[in-house]
């Protein structure tokens, strides 16, 4: 019987391993380029830290982990005997692995705020795990990559995560994608606009779907969601919403000046906007989009989601916005919050289908010292040491290999590992060293091999 | 109710995970330049992968995860009334939390045996969970570093362990390492000798406490487990093996005369103490040591194990050995393979101790600009732009600051976070920048202000 993982994980290879930290790195260096400090929290936490923080889907989706020893002794037997799923996890699990990177931050900022200096600029790259059913880009083990602000609520935050994103794709090689954004206060503003103030969810659920099911398709969401039709009219420039970002503006001061708190948004974003203008921009595009309603019980400013460059198919690359209250659950209150997050996975599938990881070096030996003559090991072993000590990796073939057949074993390892340069002997500490690529053959000293191959 | 975290688990502050990852990057960088290949596994393996691989104590700290939805639904009542903990676990939890990285190794060069070249030289750095009642420097969640071959018998490997634990420890600056090697083919020869083959484990496990209890300790224990005294006299001169590797093998070689076996591992010995004489190594030590007992079920060679400089108190802060059959679990018969660790925790913790961290860069802003002025802003976040592109990490702090209390407020950031450089205020394109060690304030261009933090 072959072993197997668990369906939804993943094994992953050197080159895998290589190509997915490539894209860690860039985005750690940036992070701390533009001020953010890393921290790290347990892969699992108190079942009471997540529990309800994600609402009912949510907390079925926690994986949940069994307390040791004889953690069935001290259970109710009746409470057993009933088959109540739920009731019995509370009793026999109080540990849970983490779901996502906010809930564990804004407890992390609540249990060390004494030692904290506000405002307090984070990142943290880690992975989740959600016990949602597999699919095509989804797993039950993936990594998050997230920046958050809190203890500030200054719009330059919004700015800088702007910028922040177009540096992190410009470096990636990610030409043309595009930060959309919006403003909760603009939502909200429109609900109140068209008197709808209680149906907000709803509105921006079937807002939301105009890319998917068109302009009628999302009346006839809104009108069975008991949102009337002249309400519908009076946003109806929202349903051919285009231009630049200050026609979409401008369009946005009108239907909106009514509402106080509509205005605050187009306010909150022309300033963004703006100053996006006098920034510029290395590559991505800035693009207001008020169907964009992610994480609406969450955000209560400024949302973000990253589309990826136009020729490729995929869900968004990044997503994020202001939240006004994120550690009142664990009781300290009025800290403000912003951040973003990146989507490691559909990143990485962008990149592989844009040719993007041609420039990442993959794991492998540069020189490969065949193994032919034992005589020869030693000194070959010494060369080793000093090219790398001179950065150079290289290795040597471990078994040696007589006959014919064990020599091929070792020509087949060459070709399997793409190696560039090997060395077939050494005599009188020269070295016969072949050029894989070219077929090239050198008699060189040690220092000869190094200016080779640099 | 002030959060908290699961007892046996760390949250990481940026200054820690700075520190942590200086560890990382130099165990990694040493694994690759030595020809290690990074893989990665999943958190959690399915339960049939790890139970019954560790002993019946491993069994009992695996982290065992709860399936999800209606998990008793199908668990048979009776089962439930009898509240036979260990019975119902495999019938309510078939996922458990990664234990070592040894195991998953093993099952992923099974699984993924047709995609890899052999000899296999694979490096790992994953967290592991173990439910072991927390103490001092023994946590729930704790990083393993391990770097393995399979497929390779050849005694250059264990070698190559030899001088990759020297130039890992030399690049921490952690000089006066002792790697202690020792081989199961001695112990198993010095049983042999003695005529207590079966005595095999008692006698190592006596015999490996002569550290802590003395040669009488050992001597009332192996006595007490049934070792005869004339058994215990054969092998005197192990109760004071001191002197050079060479003086200890030319001892061991008269000892062990009369077991092939234990001739065998004082050869291999020999060949490993030889070649690093050779070679030479940096900074560490290499000794001989029989009283190394370590994985004595697993391993069936070379067995390593590093203790830390001596002027630090602390146990063992690397190991490893080599173990002929570590995919014949998992079908794959004939593998034999070779590896060490290195222990990240205690590694901290000594390099603490000696003050090792100073060369670390700790994760803040290099200039820091204030925020007294909403009209110098953008200019300001145009400068930072320019510095943050020529890397030099810099920060606007985010909330303007009129009054004399905000303004306070930001100079103590700057001391709270030690910021080296502040911007002041900027005019006309030149910078009020201030050194904040030695007190020097300058008006300088952008370009200026880079050359004078670069």
């Amino acid at each position: 019987m072959k072993p197997s993982i668990p369906k939804g994980t993943r094994d992953f290879s050197s080159t895998e391993v290589a190509k997915r930290n490539y894209i860690f790195s860039t985005i750690k260096h940036s992070f701390e380029n533009f001020g953010f400090q890393p921290i790290e929290t347990p892969s699992f936490e108190n079942s009471s830290t997540l529990m309800g923080k994600y609402g009912e889907e949510g907390d079925r989706l926690i994986f949940k982990i069994l307390n040791s020893g004889d953690y069935l002794k001290k259970v109710d037997e009746n409470l057993l005997s009933e088959k109540n799923s739920q009731k019995v996890t509370s009793k026999i699990s109080e540990k849970a692995l983490r779901y996502d990177l906010t809930v564990p931050f804004a407890r992390y900022v609540v249990q060390h705020q004494n030692d904290i200096t506000f405002p307090f600029k984070r990142y943290q790259i880690q992975p989740v795990w959600r016990a949602d059913r597999p699919q095509k880009g989804r797993f039950r083990e993936f990594y998050q990559c997230d920046a958050d602000v809190v203890g500030s609520k200054s719009l330059w935050q919004e700015v800088e995560f702007v910028q922040l994103y177009d540096t992190v794709f410009s470096k990636l090689g990610l030409q043309g994608t595009t930060i959309k954004l919006n403003n909760r206060k603009i939502l909200s503003g429109i609900a109140e606009v068209i008197g709808a103030k209680d149906k907000l969810i709803d509105f921006t659920v079937a807002l939301d779907k105009l890319d998917k099911i068109g302009k009628e398709g999302v009346v006839t969401e809104m009108l069975a969601k008991g949102i009337t039709q002249e309400a519908i009219d009076k946003v109806d420039p929202l349903f051919s919403f285009t231009g630049t970002n200050e026609d979409k503006l401008s369009s946005l001061k009108g239907m909106l000046e009514t509402s106080e708190e509509g205005i605050n948004g187009v306010e909150e974003l022309s300033f963004i906007v703006n100053s996006i203008n006098e920034l510029g921009l290395n590559s991505a595009n800035l693009d207001i989009d008020v169907t964009l309603a992610r994480g609406l019980n969450y955000y209560t400013g400024a949302i973000y989601e990253v589309a990826a460059p136009k020729e490729v198919k995929m869900g968004s690359i990044g997503g994020g916005g202001r939240y006004d209250d994120l550690t009142g659950i664990f009781g300290l209150k009025d800290v403000s919050g912003v951040g973003i997050s990146f989507g490691l996975d559909r990143i990485y599938l962008v990149m592989e289908e844009l040719g993007l990881f041609e420039a990442v070096e993959l794991p492998k030996p540069k020189i490969l010292f065949l193994n032919f003559d034992e005589s020869e090991s030693l000194a070959k072993v010494k060369a080793i040491k000093i090219l790398r000590e001179a950065n150079i990796k290289s290795e040597l073939y471990p078994d040696v290999g007589t006959s014919n057949k064990q020599q091929k074993k070792q020509w087949k390892y060459v070709t399997n590992r793409e190696i560039e340069f090997v060395v077939t002997s050494v005599n009188d500490n020269k070295f016969t060293i072949k050029n894989m690529q070219t077929g090239d053959q050198n008699l060189l000293s040690i220092n000869e091999v190094i200016d080779l191959v640099n």
